[in-house]
């Protein structure tokens, strides 16, 4: 068993001051118990994007018609998007699976995969949201990703997701999973006004106040009557990549929302976890509280979701593994000797 | 002239909600807005790291003792350097430049260089660290240095130190330059106690006094007076750089004092500059302000120095220029129509 404290007296024999890469030393702490060694790895890695439709959208909860679901889907899939620039730019492998959007199978397109569970949700306002079945069908979905990406050689995973609406179960989620109040879990999402806000409040309210007592006992068909099918599916990516003893690197809120799920149906899930960034949706934080994971990029305001905020933070995991595996320590470096500079720095200067 | 204000309006366009991508948008933003295009390039790129001894670590404001600037040089040479490394995994290269240490020349290694002006800088607390003359000499290795990276095809540049006793003389000229209070411009370096503090501090205090009403008539000797060889170099560096039409990414809190030099001496410096980071330095904010620059990790508490900050930016900026030069509009993607969702977006929902 490596230790955190393992991998901090190993920073401190790098040659460098202790403690003087900040939280990029927190970060190589966190990767290498992660992955219980002190080399740890970050390729070869993959992003994973799920993609749903959401009938909550009939609401006016959101700032875009669900059809624009679908258009990003191509739009991904032709390269386009922030999601597809930062994985070429970062050499991540990009995975699409549509799990439930109104849209047709795309055919034959490298990396998409059609495996709709049903076209989108039902409206959570007015019913569940997912019968437990179909909860399940996209959970299985998400799993059979993670299980290929781990026979795949994948080192390091990232989950995100594309579909309209789906700020709003996130906010569900987050209030019931994460004990939020309603009024807390709910932000802009992709960018809703002051009329679609306070829509999107009221029925997330009413959602969770359906719920709440229905949570303990039925955990999972509670959960289902709020997520969405990307939502689903992401769940059953993290259960899964926990399971199969993959790094996960956790986008923003709706990525989050599914790690609550996911932590709350298979405990210690978020254990398997780094948290990229703090997004601008005011639930982002307390959720990441609840699941004990410390965003890194914690000032950068992103609210894009489509794992563009995992794929932000993996160059710098790029860097703290570099660190661990090749830098000299002051004893192989010659400088010292190592036990007067130690005497030095902490006996005589500080 | 491309504006600020024309780069988020192209940001604007790209297949994503406004703003959504947060700070790496305004990463964007500042990096086209230095090279005056749509299409920034982060490649090729080079870290410079100058190297230099200072005579004030005779007055115990250090916890490393002198000789340990040459041996991370000796380090950072033969790769095993945090800096080495980081060049490293982010496909920047490396040149090290000896511009007055204690040590001797190491000879034919690839991308070193010896450039000594002097054995060291005097001890400031006593007399003037540098004279004019010496100064400028160092500056002109700088000059060299920048002048070579365009030459070399750079379209990136950083700039980086090694230096036992340098944040001493950075504390002065951040306090100097930026009118910073003493105490303030004081903070642990590379790990000193409460004891070399204390020394620390009064060292700077005085020197600052010394020469404080010499700044405005003579504003070079001023600088020498409590500068270091590899700060002059970076000033150099910093202002040729500038001259040279470079984008240059600003380290910490040493870099940041010759960049204030540097500024003082060629107004308008800065304006080439993205700063990295905010360092664990006390001093650091209040310079980076008056340099009028906003660091991007800005929470990451480092305080290492040999342009490991600046370092680990690099990739964000490849992020940043990636999703300007990548990334669908919502017209070439046919998402929309374009005019239908703008109203969408900004009449209906917001």
């Amino acid at each position: 068993m490596l230790t955190p404290d393992d991998v901090r007296r190993y920073l401190d024999r790098l040659t460098k001051p202790p403690g003087s890469l900040g939280r990029l030393e927190i970060l190589a702490v966190r990767l290498a118990g992660i992955q219980q060694t002190l080399a740890p790895q970050t390729r070869p890695r993959r992003l994973v994007l799920f993609a749903a439709d959401h009938g909550v959208v009939a609401e006016g909860v959101t700032a875009w018609p669900a059809a624009v679901t679908h258009q990003m889907v191509q739009n991904i899939a032709a390269g386009g998007a922030a999601s597809s620039v930062l994985a070429r730019s970062t050499g991540t492998d990009l995975r699409l699976i549509d799990v439930g959007t109104l849209g047709p199978d795309l055919g034959d397109v490298p990396g998409y995969a059609c495996r709709k569970v049903r076209a989108g949700s039902r409206n959570l306002a007015r019913e569940p949201a997912l019968t437990v079945g179909e909860f399940d069908r996209a959970v299985s979905v998400g799993r059979e990703q993670a299980l290929l990406s781990a026979t795949d050689g994948m080192r390091l995973v990232a989950a995100g997701e594309m579909g309209i609406g789906n700020s709003t179960s996130a906010s569900c989620l987050t209030a019931l999973l994460a004990d939020v109040p309603a009024e807390m879990a709910v932000g802009r999402g992709a960018g809703a006004d002051e009329d679609s806000m306070a829509r999107k409040r009221a029925v997330v309210a009413a959602a969770v106040e359906a719920q709440r007592d229905r949570l303990p006992g039925e955990p999972l068909a509670a959960i289902a009557a709020v997520a969405g099918l990307e939502i689903a599916a992401l769940t059953g990516f993290f259960m899964a990549a926990a399971d199969l003893g993959l790094t996960v690197v956790l986008d923003g809120y709706i990525a989050t929302a599914a790690a609550l799920a996911a932590e709350r149906l298979r405990p210690g899930t978020a254990a398997s976890m780094i948290a990229a960034h703090r997004s601008a949706e005011p639930g982002h934080a307390a959720a990441l509280a609840r699941l004990e994971l410390e965003p890194f990029l914690d000032t950068w305001n992103m609210r894009l979701g489509e794992g563009t905020g995992a794929l932000l933070l993996l160059p710098l995991l790029d860097s703290a593994a570099a660190i661990l595996n090749g830098m000299a320590t002051f004893d192989s470096a010659g400088i010292g000797p190592l036990e007067a500079l130690t005497k030095l720095a902490t006996d005589e200067h500080g």
